[in-house]
């Protein structure tokens, strides 16, 4: 999906939500395990219920590598079913060398037909310039993350004070650019959303922890608006386990439908 | 495996090497592409030719993940061919954080039964620690790596001249221990090597870069021995690929043997 093709996908649905799908195999509802693929039924009834409220979906690997094979084929199944319009984020945080980084280019963009991947930049430049060969594909790079350990590192100031995540949006901003490339930059920290806008005006923003780690969504849009709106906010376990019952479809889609109401407000006091 | 179990393979086989499995589907011979696992019959007679001279096999999970679920199987029999006295390293640069974390180490440990995974830290503490939580298991964190893109941002030093590389081997120590954590340390710069040594006098190193990336095997030795080894130097496609023919299980195994000599030398020096 191009830049272009999301930012209408966003005008349209008045929405820039990303629904997670960290869908655990010991999370999800007891009725469902009978079923053949019981982690393909749970996404595909989520997807169901939350199809129009958002505009991207994002399951964690880990969720499906644990189950081995199996796992494997809910996924691929899982991205089939979303509909074509909507992005998809394979949540992977892969990063290693040239030809190895392609092999899991194409294990994404090929393979499963993801529109993007998420990159863990450690190892710097040949470790994301293969993503960005893919045509209408995307390196999602983490940059500066919302959980307790990105402190370690990421803040880390060189000489001239500029830190990690700096040097790492500084860079990656010369191999890419804004219709390949965007950055994950966690909400728990809404001023922080706001220092990386400055230096990244024009990316677009995959924004994890709002909701169950605990940024506010409105925090989020004034720190992190550009005038494509240049957001997406993700939102996993608050949506996709808002019940555990029989109901917990029509659950998500009433959580999803109350983020997107929330958007739209967002979205049309900025004209969007 | 336990360290004690690894440091007494090294003294049984007198090699500290580690053969990295990166198959690579389109280059392995034809005449294997008509078997029902081409992946699998080419490991496995890798394997049958190398492994008295190693004492670590590395898959490499991009050359897996790449074949969907069918590559998931080659790399679990794979594991499960691999004899239980050579220690297994899931090539992965996994990094998450803790809950899916956890997952990824399932995965690994306890699904595809690995020894070890490969980590990349730049999430800092509850990206690495949920892989430390397993009985004889080990996380191998990047620390220095051999690729050009190392010096992106490995090497931006902190106001006090301490590198980010120095940074994540000093957090590391403190999260693991010497008993179940190891680091990625490149060949390229074999005085690196000898920086990190002083910095982790007692951790085992895993370091790739000998052979195919150029980094010589003295040198390694000469910088990183500790008095226990210390260490397990991988070579992939140097071995795996010495010959493309029919012969090249044969070929991989006079590869490794001619390895395994040289390090006999180094080891056989030091009285270990």
């Amino acid at each position: 999906m191009t830049r272009k093709e999301l930012i209408e996908q966003i005008r349209k649905k008045q929405s820039f939500l990303c629904v997670g799908l960290d869908t655990d195999i010991n999370k999800i509802p007891d009725f469902l395990k009978e079923t053949e693929d019981p982690v393909f039924e749970f996404n595909k009834r989520i997807i169901d219920a939350t199809k129009d409220y958002c505009v991207a979906y994002k399951p964690n690997l880990a969720f499906y590598e644990c189950q081995g094979p199996a796992g494997w084929e809910s996924l691929r199944k899982t991205l089939e079913y979303i509909p074509d319009d909507i992005f998809t984020i394979a949540d992977a945080k892969r990063g290693d060398i040239g030809n190895t980084s392609t092999y899991y280019a194409k294990t994404f963009f090929e393979y499963l037909g993801c529109d993007s991947v998420t990159i863990a930049p450690y190892m710097g430049e040949d470790s994301v310039t293969p993503f960005l060969e893919f045509p209408g594909k995307w390196a999602i790079v983490l940059a500066l993350t919302s959980n307790a350990g990105a402190l370690d590192f990421q803040m880390i100031s060189d000489e001239k004070g500029k830190r990690l995540f700096e040097k790492v949006l500084e860079k990656t901003t010369r191999w890419g650019t804004p219709d390949n490339t965007m950055f994950v930059v966690g909400a728990t920290r809404a001023e922080g959303i706001g220092e990386v806008r400055k230096l990244v005006p024009d990316h677009f923003f995959l924004v994890p922890g709002v909701g169950a780690q605990g940024g506010s969504l409105e925090d989020v849009t004034r720190y992190g608006w550009n005038e494509d709106c240049g957001l997406l906010v993700n939102s996993s376990r608050g949506i996709i386990y808002a019940s555990n019952g029989a109901d917990f479809a029509e659950a998500a889609g009433e959580k999803a439908a109350e983020i997107q109401r929330i958007m739209e407000k967002e979205l049309r006091s900025r004209n969007f």
